[in-house]
């Protein structure tokens, strides 16, 4: 019977771990299918256009048209009409559109505003590549994050993250409107029907922390019958890569592999986790967190090409298995 | 005290004259300003964008930037994100989108969706350069063109003129709405303090057309004290640039000077050509306007350049002149 893998997270380390799935399960001739819930919540509208940066990172990634050098955005990417915006000055001159991206962007705007969900918009551009696994949104509602700073005032997120590089001093984060935001039908079915679910080794504030502010989400999570492993994003107390720390500072949660874990929580004692993958430079967080509940292994986390992520992806799975 | 000259049209062929009228002004050093009446019934959404062919065709080439070879749109233009709007499907392959050009419909669009008027938004889109005249939207109203075909169905005027190149035989025009169209204030105001208005040798159907039909424009234009001179767009039976033969076969009008002519009117019977500028190939043309009341003259109608603009400009003014 086919395996359902539910991956949670959003953005460029969440697509290099489902391209390791993809990977492992294809190498590893398994029946699966790939579903995963993204993040939305870093979403912005800019010039008018809705950006979805956690979901276009997933696309481009699996659709194997991302810039791989750059990190992030299209392969072969110009930006003519960006350096216009910037002229118009609807758009800000610290906010890089590319051309190719652009596309993206006009066409999910385009079928937004003629009354398309965040879901069938993810389905169309989907459509597009073999991605190997599916989509959808946490919810089809609109969620755009603020941050609040230091002297009480709120910027967008984008402004904070692309612009201060995360940098200024923040105290917390807003998802306005999100207590009244719904799960995708996607979402959470995927989660009800889940043989496994992993945390993908996103940013656990801004990234997988809006997925579970979703009402509905978390609880769905801790009450399915899968076993649910996480992968931490957190390496020796640095982040492998983006600006985790800074998020995880700004809510008062030190930058360690264990920390993020007990942020999530055990499974037995109401949280997410019921394994946990660390890096092998934070092997003394092992015994506290299985103490705590958690069953947690060192592994090789860092995905540096295909066979490091498919191997990574195959720990989870394993782990998932050993948990279950 | 400041001439007033104001020009009625859209697109190519009034961007053309409009430059004409403005180097001419410059070099005889008149004290003028010139405010233009802008054609808006071409306008179109396409992959969620606003397009503003005529105002566009305007803006550019007031600026300096248009493509002066092909005859519209930005020079040194790109499409990147033409091909991939095709590929996405949200716009159709036959409708060509620069990227320079994208720049000036995502800023529009933009705009129009934080709830400026499309007066407001040619404002802005005018402050980028020294255009050296006044652009005025003739509704701030929404209006799009239907061209009505034979078998009784009908498509989008863009549709028509563009993927079909007007051959599609045509049997009329639709602008749906607009007699619940309001003049914007600009142009009603423009007209209202006109010291002379020419009516540019633009498409007199599907350009002039509309902005006669917007309720005010056309009676505002009859009763102003102001003369009108119009400038024909057909040289010998053939039209100088464009398709409007095709439109004004549509509605059962001569493609000629004479018949443009009295589609207009003459001032005197209710109409609004008060003199009328022919090409020298239409010479025959001159006595029976003449003898309907219209004042007519031949001069060169050709604007290939500079100096023939400015002198066609400069033979309207006298015109106008003579005829007050």
């Amino acid at each position: 019977m086919t395996q359902r893998i539910v991956v949670i997270g959003g953005g460029v380390g969440c697509a290099r771990f489902v391209k390791g799935v993809r990977e492992h399960v294809a190498r590893a001739g398994l029946d699966a299918r790939i579903d995963v819930v993204v993040n939305t919540a870093d979403d912005w509208w800019v010039s008018g256009l809705r950006i979805a940066p956690d979901h276009d990172s997933l696309l481009y990634a699996l659709a194997g048209v991302n810039d791989t050098e750059r990190g992030w955005g299209r392969a072969g990417e110009t930006e003519r009409v960006s350096a216009e915006l910037a002229v118009w000055g609807t758009a800000p001159e610290w906010f890089t559109l590319g051309d190719l991206d652009l596309g993206t962007h006009i066409a999910r705007t385009a079928w937004l505003r003629e009354g398309l969900t965040v879901s069938e918009v993810y389905r169309r551009l989907g459509a597009r590549w073999e991605l190997g696994a599916t989509l959808h949104p946490a919810t089809d509602d609109e969620i755009d994050t603020h941050v609040l700073l230091e002297d009480g005032s709120s910027i967008h997120f984008q402004e904070w993250w692309v612009r201060h590089r995360a940098q200024l001093p923040a105290t917390g984060f807003v998802q306005h409107g999100i207590e009244l935001a719904q799960p995708s039908l996607g979402a959470a079915g995927a989660i009800e029907l889940a043989d496994v679910i992993l945390l993908a080794p996103s940013n656990p504030i801004v990234s997988i922390g809006p997925i579970l502010a979703v009402p509905g989400l978390r609880r769905a999570l801790v009450d399915s019958p899968a076993p649910i492993v996480g992968v931490s994003g957190i390496i020796g107390g640095a982040v492998v890569r983006g600006m985790a720390d800074a998020c995880l500072a700004a809510v008062g949660i030190e930058t360690s592999a264990a920390a993020v874990a007990r942020h999530y929580g055990a499974r037995g004692a109401g949280g997410l986790l019921d394994g946990w993958l660390v890096g092998e430079e934070d092997a003394d967080a092992v015994s506290p967190l299985r103490d705590a509940g958690i069953e947690t292994r060192t592994v090789p986390l860092w995905m540096r090409d295909a066979d490091t992520s498919a191997r990574l992806a195959a720990d989870a799975l394993q782990l998932a298995a050993d948990v279950r």
